[in-house]
């Protein structure tokens, strides 16, 4: 990198040269739309403008409660207008807001709780259980507010300061909002890796900011038209879980009508995306599957046509894209991780491909998609050379983006494996095709090596995915003394009572070989049926355990 | 303002939270749209992906005549795709971009050039005999790079080095651009004032890639849909003044297709609009009523319906929103000013008043609109108190943004003006509106005073144009002993042959006394026909020069 010295003129003030802080995101929403509203399950709505002063409240409640500029403040709650509120309020304070993965195991979240150095807790009685033989061994937390969604009486051992609505009812609506540093932490949330504790990824207010203008024009361009003022909006991704891939932060700055469904009830979200007309929702291939897999949509009953899906997570399949458009529903593809913020990339796709039939579309709409804005990608063969942009030549993906975590929290050495060489190393393995698309092809750690040569576990479970009879699958490399490593997948059946067998499924793969789509080493050895495979806490093939149990 | 102490985590490096810097611009309209074209008039037409090219080989070009980081680089040029790769390498190497403006009087140029200290020039053969005269006195600039549209020989005394495309061809397509601090200058132009010389106006990296990412997002906005990946986009704009209001930058970043018209001659603009299929322009309402009034519009010869433009620099007048209409022209409204870089407001229609018929969306068609994202707006009385949202209420308009002008350059004592009190105060007076939308009013300085009473030049300027004959009108405020101050009228009638009479003027005003939309002292006191007002060297009415003429 070369070294220049450009012009740069005295000192500016904050005044004239204001940082970029989350409270920015806050206001356009309100000015554009203060009658657009955020609704809660059936239970609440809220106009925007309304919804602006409670969050003015909520940083009331907390200052009061002696929340103070750099705690660090815990959310356990279902998918909620109040953990929408939080997501302003809490970092607006100039605190962190921690977002707990509250389908961790008690003793990870603990851990999280206690390397987080958590203050303060807002909790949903759902998990009073789970924090009440936590408390003593977390003696930092010196409150915890009640997010009840009815008022009722609780018997706890936990302190509580008492409830939600009811403290929030008391406080001024306005609050006179610090300014600061906008390199300052906002957000905290853990990811579960493979091995060893959760490790802590955060990230900035400025590069929440950032990470949001350029998400707003992303989901505007031709042919995504996902969000914006007049859309509804609905994540089923946790907002637990990197902010619910940062949509809420946009959809406010939007003004568009957001819906939270609270816990994942496919009856609810279903009800929900009928009654409220939603028109854009986000989430793994697996939520996805579940809701058209459900018998009033399956079967008619119910009517989704002209909703909008944005898949990220894992790989979007051609099989659940195909019966998701048959369905009139409009799915297209993301890239991103934990420690990205998440977004990299987007699936818009180019204007030929836009104006062509679904069948031409089908490969593209399960690509990963282009670099979004301010994002630099690689994919990069052992040696850190760029690889050419052919659709074939695997590496694994690097970025650089002004919104990927620093490091892992109080974890240098953890770290070091992220940034190297000033990239950030994803741990994934693609392609880039001649028009730039990104394709996934696999984590690293999951690809399978079989006698020298290297089989996408995710090809193989596009593919057998296909089969008639077969309604999820997985695939993992097992040990073998004369290969090292071979295929091996597990299978759900679509109907358990009358599962495909092993033979019929491998006799499906053939015409694959025979098309030259995957090499004859890569049918795997041996497929088991099975009732359920174990999935990660935010619905991924959790291949730690799937190996462990195979 | 609170101060509080938020969690700042150990230093980030630059790679890891890289600055914001005009090269993050460029790459994701190549990659989006690396067919897409930039087109010159009807000389030439590049693509995205040559233009990515000619950038890194226009930035080898300026390296090669010794052009530094920090240097300030003049560009004497009508609009053209040379302007646009000039607006990217010259700040991407680190030096500053001067956009000069032509328009001055030669002893301007020669002074805006001095002060900012222009250390090397482009510019167009048409300029040349402009600098000839002024070369000696210009002795900073080591070297002048002459931009033609076609080879030809040119007799000069001017030191060139070379010619554009010819030296360009001999560069390398590629060039390390180097990283550094946000905060550097990026770009420099002159405002001229009432008083005194022009003022320099400079932006930073980071205030352009923030005021592009935010145009971005609102320039797609739902009823707006102004700009993206599939529209044809050509400025009416001159590139010299505020970088063409920086939708070149934002149209690059959504891989536009972009028609720049070199200068602006009636014919060459309704060719390219035409041929081009242009979805989308910008202009000051002036240009518009050059080009809905020219002969081949009027008369229904030529079709450019589905055209859309968004008129600032004045305020749209109702009447000529109208006439555009009938055109099948779609007008609507920003607002800015050159210290704002410019983008404040933009006319995104609330959803009823866009579902609503033309005659309902009139009015809000011709306001200012609401502030953008980031975007923090008052309307203050003299005691620099906030006034009501009222549409009544008039006062002055002041702003905050993380794009404004920090300063005017190497002025000290003539920016303390501009920034009071943490807000840059714009000198324009306006109202806001129950829905918070800006109507401007007046220039504080134009505004006259008669008998205690306020009255709006621009308003009555809007209700004299609405008279039959009328084509174009300036109001002014004249001395009067007894009033202090009167208004009076200059009126250019559509037909020069059959002027309308001045008290048939005045009879067209009274109707609008009944209808309490002005008062009986805010007619004028005279109003004199004349063949031309003066404008400024943006199109603007010139009231300094009005004046001084009356």
């Amino acid at each position: 990198m070369t070294t220049v010295t450009p012009k740069i003129l005295p000192a500016t003030t904050s005044a004239t040269n204001p940082p970029l802080l989350i409270s920015e995101l806050l206001e356009s929403g309100v000015r554009m739309a203060g009658d657009n509203q955020i609704v809660y399950r059936d239970l609440s709505r809220h106009s925007y403008t309304r919804f602006q002063e409670r969050v003015h409240q909520l940083a009331h409640l907390l200052t009061t409660q002696g929340v103070q500029a750099g705690d660090v403040v815990a959310v356990l709650d279902w998918d909620s207008h109040r953990y929408l509120e939080a997501f302003f309020a809490i970092p607006m304070i100039g605190a962190v807001l921690h977002t707990v993965n509250v389908r961790l195991s008690p003793e990870q979240v603990h851990y999280t709780m206690e390397h987080a150095e958590d203050a303060f807790v807002l909790i949903h009685p759902d998990f009073v259980p789970l924090l009440e033989p936590l408390q003593e061994r977390l003696p930092l937390v010196h409150g915890y507010l009640l997010c009840q969604d009815e008022p009722s009486e609780l018997n706890t051992t936990l302190p509580l300061v008492g409830e939600y609505e009811a403290l929030l009812a008391e406080q001024p609506t306005h609050y006179d909002f610090p300014t600061f540093d906008e390199n300052a932490v906002a957000t905290l949330f853990y990811t579960t890796g493979t091995t060893g504790n959760p490790k802590g990824v955060y990230f900035t207010h400025r590069q929440l900011v950032l990470h949001t203008l350029t998400e707003a024009s992303t989901l505007q361009a031709p042919g995504f038209e996902l969000l914006n003022r007049d859309k509804v909006y609905m994540p089923i991704t946790p907002m637990f879980h990197v902010h619910a891939w940062g949509v809420p932060y946009t959809a406010t700055l939007l003004g568009a009508t957001q819906v939270y469904p609270g816990r994942y009830e496919p009856e609810m979200l279903i009800k929900l995306l009928v009654t409220e007309k939603v028109d854009f929702s986000h989430c793994v291939p697996t939520l996805l599957g579940m809701v058209v897999g459900a018998e009033a949509i399956d079967s008619g009953e119910v009517d989704l046509s002209g909703w909008k899906v944005l898949v990220g997570g894992s790989p979007l399949t051609q099989a659940l894209s195909r019966r998701a458009w048959e369905l009139g529903i409009d799915t297209r593809s993301a890239y991103g991780m934990s420690e990205t913020c998440p977004l990299l990339t987007a699936d818009i796709l180019p204007q030929d491909i836009n104006d062509a039939d679904f069948d031409t579309q089908l490969p593209w709409r399960c690509k990963a998609g282009l670099p979004i804005p301010l994002v630099h990608m690689q994919v990069v063969n052992e040696a850190g050379e760029p690889l050419p942009h052919d659709g074939e030549s695997v590496g694994e993906v690097r970025v650089r983006a002004p919104w990927l975590t620093q490091a892992y929290y109080k974890e240098t050495e953890r770290s070091e494996a992220l940034w190297q060489d000033g990239w950030l190393h994803t741990g994934d393995v693609a392609t880039l095709d001649a028009r730039g698309f990104l394709q996934i092809r696999d984590r690293i750690k999951d690809v399978i090596k079989t006698g020298g040569e290297w089989v996408s576990s995710l090809e193989l479970e596009n593919l057998i995915a296909q089969c008639p009879g077969v309604a999820e699958v997985a695939v993992i490399g097992v040990a073998d003394d004369k290969w090292g490593e071979r295929p091996a997948a597990l299978v759900v059946p679509s109907d358990l009572n009358a599962p495909p067998e092993s033979d019929e499924i491998q006799a499906f793969l053939t015409q694959f070989i025979e098309q030259g789509k995957i090499n004859r080493w890569a049918l795997p050895s041996f497929i088991r049926i099975v009732d359920e495979i174990p999935k990660t806490s935010v619905g991924k093939l959790d291949k730690k355990r799937i190996r462990q149990d195979v």
